[in-house]
């Protein structure tokens, strides 16, 4: 999913009505960041727009197939895909304050236009409205998955924190992290398009889990792989936030001096570029990746019996994971 | 309600199954900071405990009555009750973030244990944890009432924010904000506690949206009156912060010098007191108290006809919102 065309396509083989949900979804979101004012609107509509490909709420109507034929189904569907990318965005609002970020895919910030009491304010507001947003709709199995995968969200943040600097994070905590961090949001996106169109929620939920987590593990392939000119930042900016991923944790069992590393130590991007270089020279970046395509393969064959149309951009999806690294 | 005694005070006129409810309430608090590990259950743990006087949730079962003797309502009102006060100390916890606080109410604060970036966190997950336990409850209404609550609780600060350093903020939006920052979820506390014991919710509602108001604006007058002995701040703490408030917007008709203020000018807490003498001056304290008991005077006026034992227990913390300040 590199780029708006990747979502046109999937959205193409899933069906005209993809397309007009996605378009509703865009709708409601910019009504949700204006019904507050100007303050929100100005400063939130940016992020929601600079979010990306609304990857979450594509997911929550391709699991909910060609059943999201009935308007209440609709609703209900538009509902949970703009909750799903509400809670998104808060967290990348909290995650630009932290950072003290300027720009976020080259428009302002919250943070830079509005400063950090306005920021935070706005990233509670926008995970307040994911809810109410839900709670109108009416279905509480809806707000119990999005409460869920919120929770989770938070819970890897604390332990993305708890563990920062710490070069020998064990694998399984970093895979766990992972799952919270990223896997939860597109479970539940998985889950809520499942849920309204009376699917199979659990197999849809596994998938969306799957999915995130290998779309977290390449992620952080490509941080230490780079080039820049592609990712738009420089390769080892998890490793100068003390951030240890997959790559580092494959590379140490192979190379004594990664085992010996204390990321602390590292204080330039070129240190942190350095490292990069000595990662990719074990071998890690391409186990990683592999990894990640296991990820992806076991995310396929979890797929329940579908219509063969929704399975089909299902499986794009999940190919167009992949082709981000490629 | 200064103390705690206060709240014992209510909970014995209100009846046994109070004061029981409010120890419920306490373990399922202390059981949510808890099921997420140790980081949260260290950190969280502290401000959910320094949160204060558990007056939310207090509204919550006084809302409630005597109705609050089945099970399933009693299990129905520990959840709101126990959301209400998550959603006020995820409030807390993210008020700390940015102002740097060290302390609050003695104890260290999560941002001065944890940093910024698991604070923000654990304000999130808080925050979430708040909707999940309404979620589990099964009662879209109550979640109806929490995610108004909490958006108005965001939308307030957006507010104060856009306001800051304007002396010349109108009085109809101060109020405003003040209802949407802390009248809204005594609104939701109200409410909950109603619905759960399918009493009159709207006017249960009003009642807590006052209170809360009320609640606001002596707090305001406490940061300009003091003294600081008492309040455990330095008077006009609010000013250099950017705040305005009632009783400078009331002032400023009476006194030309304060009408003409700039509020950024306020370098130093000498200066500040200095501003709060002038407004001293003027007699604005008296009369935003009055607003502050006429506020009080209506939400009394507003209540409903009830059991003779609740409408003497809502009166109650009616009386000790203005004992506050006596």
């Amino acid at each position: 999913m590199t780029s708006g065309a990747d979502v046109d396509a999937v959205a193409r083989a899933a069906g005209p009505h993809v397309a007009e949900l996605m378009e509703r979804v865009e709708g409601r979101l910019a009504e949700l960041s204006g019904d507050h004012g100007a303050v929100l609107a100005r400063h939130a509509g940016a992020t929601i727009a600079a979010g990306g490909k609304r990857l979450r709420p594509l997911l929550v109507f391709l699991a909910a197939g060609e059943a999201s034929g009935a308007a209440a189904v609709r609703e209900r569907l538009v509902r949970a895909a703009a909750a799903v990318e509400l809670i998104h965005s808060a967290s990348l609002v909290h995650d630009d304050v932290l950072d003290r970020a300027p720009l976020r895919r080259g428009a302002p910030t919250v943070v830079a236009q509005a400063g950090r009491t306005a920021a935070t304010a706005t990233g509670d507001l926008l995970f307040s409205r994911a809810f109410a947003e839900l709670a109108a709709g009416g279905e509480i199995a809806d707000v119990r998955a999005l409460s869920a995968a919120a929770s989770a969200l938070a819970r890897g943040e604390l332990v993305q924190r708890a563990d920062a600097w710490d070069a020998g994070v064990p694998l399984a905590r970093y895979l766990h992290r992972c799952e919270l961090k990223t896997g939860s949001l597109f479970e539940a996106a998985g889950r809520l398009g499942a849920l309204a169109a009376g699917g199979p929620a659990d197999a849809l939920a596994a998938f969306g889990r799957r999915i995130g987590l290998a779309f977290q593990l390449l992620d952080d392939v490509l941080d230490v792989a780079g080039p820049a000119s592609r990712t738009g930042k420089a390769r080892g900016t998890d490793l100068l936030d003390g951030t240890v991923t997959l790559p580092l944790i494959l590379a140490r069992e192979h190379d004594p001096a990664l085992a010996a590393l204390d990321v602390r130590t590292l204080r330039t991007p070129a240190e942190a570029e350095a490292v990069c270089d000595r990662i990719a020279a074990t071998g890690a970046l391409a186990a990683a990746k592999e990894r990640a395509l296991a990820v992806v393969a076991e995310a396929r064959a979890g797929l329940p019996a579908l219509p063969s149309r929704q399975r089909e951009a299902l499986e794009l999806v999940a190919a167009g994971v992949v082709e981000r690294y490629a």
